[in-house]
């Protein structure tokens, strides 16, 4: 037992699979882990890092939580943490950065092209065997605009360039305008999106963002857009969205991530024709890369240095 | 009426609007439409320019059909024309280049990332109100096989990069091999196909390429893998290509052309649960455009100068 190994808990629904990986990258410390809450409030005790998903903010409430000095989220967000008043100040939050950014990027490309070439109404010709020729689109000149120019928000940029698309953006500062032809602010989303072919969501979930894409905004989507959200699901006024799905038949919205993970069976956005719904997996964690993310971070950690990916209470990413 | 400007038949079932289209480009001579074969028989006489799609070869063998001295295909290939020995030898044909490659390549990727990240599964879930939750898999660090280095081909290559795919390619020469990681000639096919994960056939009918992707080579393609036709149906044997997929039910084709279209609707494919079936729409000809490739041609052809996409007769594109 090493004893300059801090105490780890680990609260993740493959918690088997880091814990091997982290013990193979060289971690000799005492490791707990954890797939339910439950779980997680008998083994945390004593744990001074936590290396999981959703941590329920109520561990780090309980008296039993107070050994806990720094949680490493395995996914990009850790927004339940962030704006929770129940994580005490001195407690560190890091999420994984530059990671997930390539592999989203892949989704919104790939949705965007099942909706311009029309892949659902190829399909369901298909099962009818129907020969059903009409002219495809192309997204080349289209209007893309990127909501949140973060890592992931880059990399959809970038791939959004190699199909000759019109790429437009939003994000809180101007410091990232240089990366699209056209820039806009948190306060000018209704200039933003009414040009818009494809909006892309990929926004942190701060108190400054929650609903951020509302009625209004929604309203002033214009004819035929397609909304895609890979952020959060709590960026989107679900019932607003809903609202206009069935208003305006012509919009299409591609939702990777919902206000309520799984999506409830009853919710009305599963039969929306104009829905794609996917069970937030456009940004997969990776077990080894996440392990080897994190254990870089620990060993930071242990001697005393600036962590990566540290999440910034005030701002809330 | 110009003296100058020699009679057009124009042979297609959008043949009105390119009509429209040549004559607001300039074009002040007789200018005659078809739809059908039967249609273009009546009017052949005396054209001494077609612009069309699949031209029939018997009207070249017809003696109304001398006069016929250049013929423009609006699409990318003529093979029809191209292969066959009724057409006589001083009848230029002409092609349209370098206009397909970029939508072609959005077609492409597009169906890529519907295999990749496992899109009909995610609809299925869809439909059942099920949160189907997986790792989606990723197009990085996969191996594409192009064959065809042509205009499409490098298309669909610079796209694949910009996913940062490992590209390999197959074509007759070597002088595209610098474009792709390994390169393979005619010779090669079993040992291009095996090491692919996706398997893209973009090349044009000729008689050395007809039924090219045979049994051996579908059989040496290895598990899980994806083949995507954008080229011409008569380069796959589909008898051979049915078995496979039947057999295999672990490999996936994503087919936009037939050696008979429209795809009969007895045909097996279209009920094939790893076939992709789209009605030849993979690059679409838009009517503005061809019409403009074409009078600039028919620019060079009144000056007697070279004309541009010129079929080569012996090698058959």
């Amino acid at each position: 037992m090493d004893r300059n190994m801090p105490e780890i808990l680990i609260y993740h629904n493959e918690a088997q699979q880091y814990a091997s990986h982290i013990q193979e990258l060289g971690y000799k410390g005492i490791l707990r882990i954890a797939r339910t809450p439950e779980e997680a409030a008998r083994h945390i005790e004593g744990a001074e890092v936590i290396l999981g998903w959703n941590v329920p903010d109520s561990l780090l409430a309980a008296p039993e939580g107070q050994s806990v000095r720094w949680i490493q989220s395995t996914g990009a967000g850790i927004d339940n943490l962030a704006n929770s008043p129940r994580v005490p100040a001195p407690v560190t939050l890091t999420r994984i950065v530059d990671q997930y950014g390539r592999v989203m990027a892949e989704y919104v490309l790939g949705y965007m092209l099942f909706h311009n070439k029309e892949m659902k109404r190829l399909l369901e010709a298909q099962q009818s065997r129907r020969w059903d020729g009409f002219r495809v689109d192309t997204l080349e000149g289209k209007i893309i605009g990127v909501a949140g120019l973060g890592s992931i928000g880059a990399e959809i940029v970038a791939k959004a360039r190699a199909f000759h698309m019109q790429v437009y953006g939003l994000s809180r500062g101007t410091d990232k305008a240089p990366l699209v032809d056209r820039h806009f602010t948190s306060g000018e989303w209704t200039d933003f999106v009414k040009q818009l072919d494809y909006l892309v969501v990929a926004l942190p979930l701060t108190q400054d963002t929650r609903y951020t894409v509302n009625q209004e905004v929604l309203a002033a989507m214009k004819p035929g857009a397609c909304l895609i959200n890979v952020g959060r699901g709590g960026l989107i006024d679900e019932k607003a969205l809903i609202g206009q799905l069935q208003q305006r038949p012509e919009l299409t919205a591609v939702l990777d991530v919902f206000d309520r993970e799984p999506l409830d069976r009853d919710n009305p956005l599963w039969e929306l024709p104009n829905v794609i719904i996917t069970p937030h997996l456009s940004g997969p964690s990776r077990v080894p890369d996440v392990s080897r993310y994190f254990m870089a971070n620990l060993d930071l950690y242990i001697q005393g240095l600036p962590l990566r990916g540290v999440v910034d209470r005030i701002r809330g990413y």
